[in-house]
């Protein structure tokens, strides 16, 4: 298992930084987020070190991917929750904080929550989308 | 494949109902949103229609999730935007609009894509965040 030494979230799935802790499976580990954006809030990471979704092996993203679906359904059942929002941030433009790959499990309570979309949907410029598309498209 | 007829997302995936496409493999299907967050937020869906987090199959959220990861490599690669967002909305009250799961791949360009935040990460109380940990660790 690749760990860095001085990251916090690998010191939490070895135990050595205490975490208040939901799950763990061989790939997974998730814990309670100590600065939650609403009741609930956990992360999941992978007990392998990887900075971010550049760099975390398929294979480990999966299976992050399928304990955060784990856990939203325990939410839905477990709380009252009205829905969940998945959210991964990579890179600091991106919001990222702390450098080993996570995924947030935001619980979410209709109108009673506070959290706010972070873009207003507006329809964009169907010239400039069809262009950046083929540039992601052709590579 | 378990399509839905009035499902737009379903009619995307079945090329009766426009896209730019930017991906495609046997499970997932990746095209460009037509509102976007940034320059390049593009959306990744099953092929096989699921309402939502709750009930895809893990097999194709994990293979959303890889494509997803796949479409984020591309856009670090390809535009030059500094960072990625991946955001699922489960539910209403989560902000889904569109009731066939999809995963937003949003670019971020530091200091000039304006989103923000959906909350402001603060300190929450430790005794509050343990007792729901242990409720959705129990279950
Ligand atoms: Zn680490
Ligand atoms: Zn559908």
């Amino acid at each position: 298992m690749s760990t860095e030494s001085d990251c916090p979230f690998c010191g939490i799935v070895a135990g050595t930084i205490p975490s208040t802790k939901v799950y763990e499976d061989d790939k997974t580990f998730a814990f309670m987020d100590i600065a939650p954006a609403s009741d609930g809030h956990l992360l999941v990471v992978p007990k392998a070190h990887a900075k971010n979704l550049l760099e975390i092996p398929a294979e480990d993203l999966a299976a992050v991917a399928q304990t955060g679906q784990r856990l939203a359904q325990r939410i839905m059942a477990t709380l009252d929750a009205d829905g969940v929002n998945l959210i991964n941030s990579c890179g600091e433009a991106a919001w990222q904080t702390v450098f080993h790959f996570h995924l947030h499990v935001i619980p979410r309570y209709a109108g009673r929550d506070g959290l706010t979309l972070p873009w207003v949907p507006t329809p964009g410029d169907a010239d400039a989308i069809a262009a950046t598309g083929a540039r992601l498209a052709s590579d």
